[in-house]
């Protein structure tokens, strides 16, 4: 029997799609620069089909790789080496909330807008936001341990997993979704998972904990004559700012053509060389929080947003710069982060590099300033993609930073591993990837470079 | 060469302790219930160091116990099968704090105290208080994922941790101490050594995440008729009372208990069955704190300590509980939490089911409400303890719950890891010992049951 005949068998004929047009969507990423080939998608419904899945694979030692709502940004979730891919879309369900613990169960081909739909029905929230949240689903926020904007309040989402459902190489079974804060029985399994990219297991549900729905939240923008002072006053902000739930960084350059290209009202008459956008949850009393905003040195224009729609005005500008970029042409995406004591010099610094690597590129630096995190945005690159991808990924690594902040290795950037990485650490990671998929049928390409 | 001349070439020939009286201390548990024996205490004071005694042990295949303050509950630090005991409290380093990152590195043989002062000194404060803080050391602390009153307000030590050094089984040191908030550069091994417990690596150093100094943290008793009231009470205060550091159960037999032998004052003029203990940072403004006290349904009394010295006091009633119950004779210290909807249920039917598994001997019950973490310590059960600890650990089977709330496994619990833990994955379990320390050399006892 055929590969594509057995996993018919395992799931039923009609999920598992081979039509070229229908697998297309499936086996391109989201920023369209990766496409691959696919013998199968294949799309179980339980659990218990995804062992079989799985089973199949192994037996014939077949590659597979999972995917999620395919929103991945570092070509970790396609099939570039002719893989299975495995979409876990069908395991869409989100349990009742857990009132008294204040937590959920969810599948893992639920997107994060139903999780946070979920949480706000019962009167909580989710305490993890990102623009993708449509699509994104929890099985690939696991399996990329996902970040977004309110990381500074609530961390990234290994910090809401409580619990975990996957499926292993060797198609057990492993299932801890009590939802207990406190448990120290054994190895953490559900940690190791989540950021794991898929190759130690096959992630098909979360217990996720949920956070108070914020009371009254308030953003206000800070304009800054140079990059320098803004990832200072955020540094102060950290501190300064009570309940604080987003600090993001934004430079002249992005809020003009956010401006330019699709209308965003500018925040200020003038403009100015740096911003930050700050959010802070203030229970109804706003005077502490302009208070503290108003005290950031070197503020030299401030905006605050007090009610929802001004707010979400402000957020406009910050949300719609990926829409914007991706207006000029091709775009590289590049996620790092560095120590809050370099960023100001990492973020000064990062044109030129880039602009040596391929001239003519230009590049647009945004992100989420309270953890060091910047998006590098890299457009007419030209044929100079990997020239561009190394100078920022080199320039992180000379800062002391991460070359990926939140969206993972991938296939993207696992030969640059080592620039964050040293021997002896990836050396643990491999003992670690045989150990649970002894074969290599788990997305074999991510993550880990070649031995 | 014997192994004890090998280490003495490791580490010197002064920190290598033989005599038996000095050896005493670290062969002997916290409790006394459990001693072992070993042919050396080593006491390495550098990372080279320690990866020196783990390659003298591993060439003679001789199992090793790292050891910090040596306040575990467990047995999880003791060379009760002859182990080479690998004291860390020379590593003892604590560094500058970061005070843009807001972190500090911590060498794991440095105390929490001293970790606390550190960060105070800074104008910062350490998420993590537990009353062993002047022993317990941020090695041990890391290896169990401590976690003690402030849970619930900053997570446990593996939310705290930004970063490692440690130790592997075959010597490699694995170091990863930037401290980058956000950083998905290939698996979590800090979070999977975190709560590992000596079992994968010798922890030598971790890179903690502060947390800003509580403003103005007020204190409330609540007394309530039952213990299903006072849990109901708590699962609305963990919604209710903003910015909440602390909640803690606490009973009248315990309460009684410390008033009558330790002489500290009762809280109220009359006794009440059950009682919330709520901590909060008020910031300044204390009306709202007890507004959301005086709101829980059900609270019969209530006293609220805005002044340091009366906050002081209302935790002397809860601090004092271990040693008011350590007067009464050898305890059985058996940590547990169960989902907060069956929290209630839980703590009543403990004692009857103690009690029919050790006639006589009584069951004090205490712990952190917010997280369905309850400390059982039961007295007078003579000759039957091991029957008394298994009626707990079963009863929190059958409510859901975890046989290990932050203690962990150690050897004392080994045994009955299959009552929160699957077959799958316990061998999952295994299969990272495997990978991590193929001899079987690391705290070999430890965790996971023999096969």
């Amino acid at each position: 029997m055929s590969l594509v005949d057995e996993l018919r068998d395992a799931v039923g004929g009609e999920h598992v799609l081979t039509d070229p047009d229908v697998v297309a969507g499936y086996v391109t990423d989201w920023t369209g620069r990766y496409a691959g080939h696919t013998p199968a998608v294949v799309r179980p419904a339980t659990t218990g089909e995804v062992a079989a899945v799985l089973a199949v694979c192994r037996g014939v030692r077949h590659p597979l790789v999972p995917q999620g709502g395919n929103t991945g940004l570092v070509a970790g979730g396609v099939p570039l080496a002719g893989e299975v891919v495995l979409s876990l879309r069908r395991l869409a369900t989100v349990g009742p909330v857990d009132l008294a613990a204040g937590q959920v169960t969810a599948a893992s081909g639920a997107s994060l807008a139903e999780v946070q739909r979920a949480a706000s029905a019962a009167g909580w929230a989710y305490g993890i936001d990102l623009s993708a949240r449509d699509s994104a689903t929890v099985g690939g926020m696991v399996a990329t341990n996902a970040g977004g904007v309110h990381v500074i309040r609530h961390g990234h989402t290994r910090a809401q997993l409580t619990g975990i459902e996957a499926v292993l190489a060797d198609g057990s079974v492993v299932r801890h979704l009590a939802g207990l804060d406190k448990d120290n029985t054994g190895y953490d399994l559900a940690g190791l998972l989540c950021g794991s990219e898929g190759t130690l297991g096959v992630i098909t549900a979360a217990r996720l904990r949920l956070v108070a729905a914020p009371v009254a939240p308030v953003a206000a923008l800070a304009a800054f004559d140079d990059v320098a002072t803004a990832v200072a006053a955020a540094a102060t902000a950290r501190r300064s700012v009570a309940s604080l739930q987003a600090l993001e960084l934004l430079l002249d350059d992005g809020v003009e053509l956010v401006a330019g290209e699709l209308g965003v009202r500018r925040p200020f008459a003038a403009r100015h060389a740096a911003y930050l956008l700050v959010e802070a949850e203030t229970g109804g009393s706003i005077a502490a929080f302009a208070g503290a905003i108003d005290g950031l040195a070197g503020a030299v224009d401030v905006a605050v947003a007090d009610d929802p729609e001004r707010r979400r005005a402000l957020w406009l500008v910050r949300d719609r710069h990926a829409e914007a970029i991706a207006l000029l042409g091709p775009v590289l995406k590049l996620d790092v982060a560095v120590p809050l004591s370099v960023l100001g010099d990492f973020v000064d610094a990062l044109p030129g590099v880039v602009e040596g690597a391929a001239p003519g590129a230009r590049t647009w630096r945004f992100g989420h300033a309270g953890d060091g995190n910047v998006h590098v945005n890299v457009t007419g690159f030209g044929d100079r993609a990997e020239a561009a991808t190394e100078a920022v990924l080199s320039l992180t690594a000379q800062h002391g930073g991460s070359i990926s902040a939140e969206h993972g290795i991938g296939t993207l950037k696992r030969r640059w591993l080592h620039l964050s990485r040293t021997p002896e650490e990836i050396a643990a990671f491999r003992s670690l990837k045989r150990a649970l998929d002894p074969d290599g049928i788990l997305n074999p390409n991510a993550l880990l470079p070649p031995e």
